[in-house]
């Protein structure tokens, strides 16, 4: 049975959820209120409650719901219980910061290989990743089925780095950089944009 | 006469315009057209035409949109074009990646202090930025009338440095780290989710 997809916000709030979830296992709680997760989502408690009533009965009244059954159900409706490669491009202050920290990998997201164009960095190690060079970056992608990039350069690099992974055949583009990111149909390109929700979050501190 | 608040998703989509057209305006280009504007925020062109409309006349068929007026009137609706100071926690690989980077900058954001809890970092410079110990976060929020913080630090180290933040009277907390930060009432907490970003790219990809 051919399952419909879920609309576009209720699969990034699911996402924000998991993500959530995640980090509350982690801290060692075992159940959660959509209060509590409302607070750190900001999304109110009665879309969550909709959100996840959607997929079954989830919530025990006065008790909240189920931190591990929830992240069960949730990677089971996002299919995302697999692992994925990705591929990291820049070795810089970013590119180090991602390449030591859990915040993907508690995720099912191995970063697989990472690139810089700097021949002073090429063969140097990063944590436990060893520095190659842009002109691997083909070969590697298609060796180790890699499907996600992430941009960790300046924004005047950000274009043709992207290139190159789409190239090699990356069909997500995570761009860290401010700068505007162009891909062929196909390829999705989410880029984070702090300054954009800094400016939001001063919006409702301001009025 | 009190204007009305803008409902959370019509600002939290004003706001990623924003940043956009600010790439936009810096790549050199004059105009912009709905359907670009809807390929970098991921959001529907009807849409964006809906937000931009409910503002006056913005946009002339065929030749799109004025990026340096819309950038003008985007400001005003989201009372955004003063100067604000913000103070960093975390002077590592990501605090220094932010302190170079122009990406607050750019809207108005500007980074007057930085901290670290590591004794043999303060006193050292990370770019224009004097590393300051966390014993001086009080004093220094107070005196720069410092609003907004921004935590560029491990997990495990998150809650207390946003603690010290909000006990010297900032509103509004970045959260940088995947942990999950509590803050009282009157506190704004915002976290990128990177792996929750990733996650919603992913479900995409795979169904």
């Amino acid at each position: 049975m051919q399952e419909e997809r879920l609309p576009l916000g209720v699969a990034a709030r699911l996402s924000r959820y998991l993500q959530i979830l995640t980090q509350t296992k982690k801290s060692g709680k075992r159940t959660i209120s959509s209060q509590i997760l409302s607070e750190y989502s900001n999304v109110n408690p009665t879309q969550i409650r909709r959100d996840l009533s959607a997929f079954g009965k989830f919530g025990k009244r006065g008790v909240g719901y189920n931190v591990d059954y929830l992240i069960g159900r949730i990677k089971e409706i996002l299919h995302t219980s697999g692992q994925h490669n990705l591929a990291l491009m820049g070795s810089g202050n970013l590119g180090a910061a991602i390449a030591s920290s859990r915040i993907f990998a508690d995720h099912g997201f191995n970063i697989a290989a990472l690139f810089d164009t700097d021949p002073a960095k090429v063969g140097q190690r990063v944590g436990n990743l060893l520095v190659r060079p842009l002109s691997e970056v083909g070969e590697t992608v298609r060796e180790k089925k890699i499907i996600v990039g992430v941009l960790a350069v300046p924004p005047a690099a950000a274009q043709a780095a992207a290139d190159l992974l789409i190239d090699a055949g990356v069909k997500i583009i995570f761009n860290y950089s401010e700068a505007l990111v162009d891909a062929p149909p196909g390829v999705a390109v989410h880029s984070m944009s702090p300054a954009g929700e800094l400016l939001y979050a001063l919006y409702f501190y301001l009025t």
